[in-house]
C-alpha cells in the first residue's frame, strides 16, 4: 500500500500486500513472488494494470468478517426495502404517524446475483430470515434449498420471478453494465434492486430511469461507478433510493493480517494457495 | 370489532372477535361462550376492562405471519443500529460521503426481553443472522444455544453483558416502567434499545434522559406510551431515535379468521383452547 520505497532495496520485496497499486507498481519489484489483495474484488487490479506480472500469484481475501458484514448489510437492505424504511424516516421527519400493513418476508421473493462466497452465504442468511431465495450465476451452483439459475439464457426466467434483486457479482468484462434498460425490462414490476457488489455492473442512468418509470420501486446502493459519488449525482436525493458509502464491509486489519500470513505460509510451503485469482475467469 | 348492534339481538351472539372492546360491552352479551383479540397483546383487554366477564374463555392471536414480521422488525431494528442507519440517512440528505468501519453483526451482544412465542422466534431469528444472543423472562425458559436469566435478580447481570437490549416484553402490572432510570443504570454503557413489545414498560423520560447522557446510544421505538405519538413529543426528532408508528406487525385478515375457526371449532370439540389467556399473570 505503501509506495515510497525510499531507503528500501525493490529488489528486497518478496511479498506485496495491496488495495489499489498504482499501475505498472509491481511490475517493478524483480523479486517479487506473492500479491495479496485486502479486498475481495480484485477487479481494480485485473481490469487497471496491464503490467500486472501475471505470473505471480495474485490472492483475493475471503474474510470470515467481512463475508458476515456482507450478509448483514444485504438482510439490512432488504429488510429495509420490506419495511418501507427510506419512506418511514421521511415519516418521522414530519412527526407524522401513518400505518401500513407490511408484508413479512415470507411474502418476498429475493434473487441474489452472483452464488461465490459472498452470494452463497448471503443468499443462506437471507433464506433463514424468511425470505424465498433463489440465486443466479455465471456457472451452474447448487445450495441446498435455493432454486438456482445459470448463464445468460436463464437470466430473464430469473428475473421475472423475483420481487428483490441483490447485485453481488464481480466487475468482471462480462458483468460489466449487465444491470441495463434490457434487464431491468425483465423485471417483475415494482422490484427493488440491491447493489452490494460493484458500481461498473449497473448502469446507472439505466436505474434511473427505470426507476422514474416506477419500473424498478426503490434501491438500496453501496457502490457507484464513481466513487465517492459525486454530490451532484441524482441518486443522494431521490426518494427511492437509499445511499451508503461503500462501507458493506471493510477488512478488518487483523484479517488482513491473518490472510496475508496464511497466504505466505503457504507459499512457502509449496501448498496450494486458496482463493488464487484466474486472469481468465477475473476474479 | 363492530359494537353497533341495532338489529342484532345480543342474546344471539356467542363468539366475539375483537381488538380494543369498550370497557363493558362484552359483559352486556348474555350468551357469550368465546372472545379472539386479533394481537398477540391483549393487556389493553385486561388491564382496561374490570367488567370483563373473566369466566369466558379470551383467546390471544398467535399467528406465524405476526411472529414473522415481528422477528423481520427485530433483525431490521438491530442491523439498524449496528450499520448507523439513521446516521447514514443524515449523511444521504447532506450528499456527504464518509465511511466508517462498521462491526459485523458477530460482535455484538443481543439481550431479548421476553421469551414467549413472539420473544423466543427474535432471539433464534437474531442469533441465525449472526449476533450474540441472551434472553431474559420472568420465569426460566431454554433455548438451544442461547445463555438465558429469569426474574428480577437476574435482570441486572443479563442487562450490563449486552449491546442491544430487545424489548418484546407484554404490558402486565409487573412490566409497568420497567425499562426506567434504574433499569438504564444497569446497562452496558453505550448499549442501544429496541422495543418492539410495549410502550407501557418504558418510562420514556428515563429513556430520554439516558439518551442525551449518552448512557444509552441509540432506540428504536415501534410503540410508545400514547399511541399515536403525539406530534410534540421528543422522540420524533431526536437524532439517536428512530421511530415506527406501531407497525412491527399487524393481524392480516386471512390469519385472523383462520384463529378465530381454529379457536371456535376446538370450544365446540370440547379441546383445550390454545393461547389462553391467564389473567393471573396477564397475558
Amino acid at each position: 500500500i505503501c509506495t515510497d520505497l525510499e531507503g528500501v532495496d525493490p529488489a528486497r520485496i518478496t511479498v506485496a500486500l495491496v488495495w489499489k497499486p498504482p499501475p505498472g507498481f509491481l511490475a517493478s519489484l524483480p523479486n517479487l513472488r506473492l500479491v495479496v489483495c485486502i479486498g475481495a474484488g480484485v477487479d481494480h487490479i485485473v481490469l487497471s494494470d496491464p503490467e500486472f506480472p501475471r505470473h505471480i500469484p495474485l490472492v483475493r481475501m475471503v474474510d470470515p468478517g467481512l463475508t458476515q458484514g456482507m450478509c448483514d448489510y444485504v438482510v439490512w437492505a432488504c429488510l429495509s426495502l420490506l419495511r418501507r424504511a427510506r419512506h418511514y424516516a421521511g415519516e418521522q421527519a414530519k412527526a407524522a404517524w401513518e400505518r401500513h400493513s407490511l408484508p413479512p418476508s415470507s411474502a418476498r421473493r429475493v434473487l441474489v446475483l452472483g452464488l461465490g462466497e459472498i452470494g452463497a452465504a448471503a443468499a443462506t442468511t437471507l433464506q433463514a430470515q424468511g425470505f424465498e431465495v433463489s440465486g443466479w450465476s455465471r456457472g451452474p451452483k447448487q445450495l441446498p434449498g435455493i432454486k438456482t439459475y445459470a448463464g445468460s439464457p436463464d437470466l430473464p426466467t430469473a428475473l421475472a420471478q423475483a420481487d428483490i434483486l441483490v447485485n453481488l457479482l464481480p466487475a468482471t468484462p462480462q458483468t460489466q453494465g449487465l444491470m441495463n434498460a434490457d434487464f431491468f425490462a425483465h423485471c417483475a414490476p415494482g422490484a427493488a434492486v440491491v447493489n452490494a457488489g460493484r458500481g461498473a455492473t449497473v448502469d446507472e442512468e439505466a436505474l434511473l430511469n427505470a426507476l422514474d418509470a416506477g419500473k424498478i420501486s426503490a434501491a438500496v446502493l453501496d457502490v457507484f461507478q464513481v466513487e465517492p459519488l459525486p454530490a451532484d449525482h441524482r441518486f443522494w436525493a431521490h426518494p427511492c433510493v437509499t445511499v451508503t458509502p461503500h462501507n458493506a464491509a471493510i477488512t478488518h486489519p487483523d484479517s488482513g493480517i491473518h490472510a496475508l500470513r496464511r497466504a505466505v505460509e503457504a507459499l512457502e510451503a509449496g501448498q496450494p494457495l486458496l482463493n488464487l485469482v484466474d486472469w481468465e475467469r477475473g476474479y
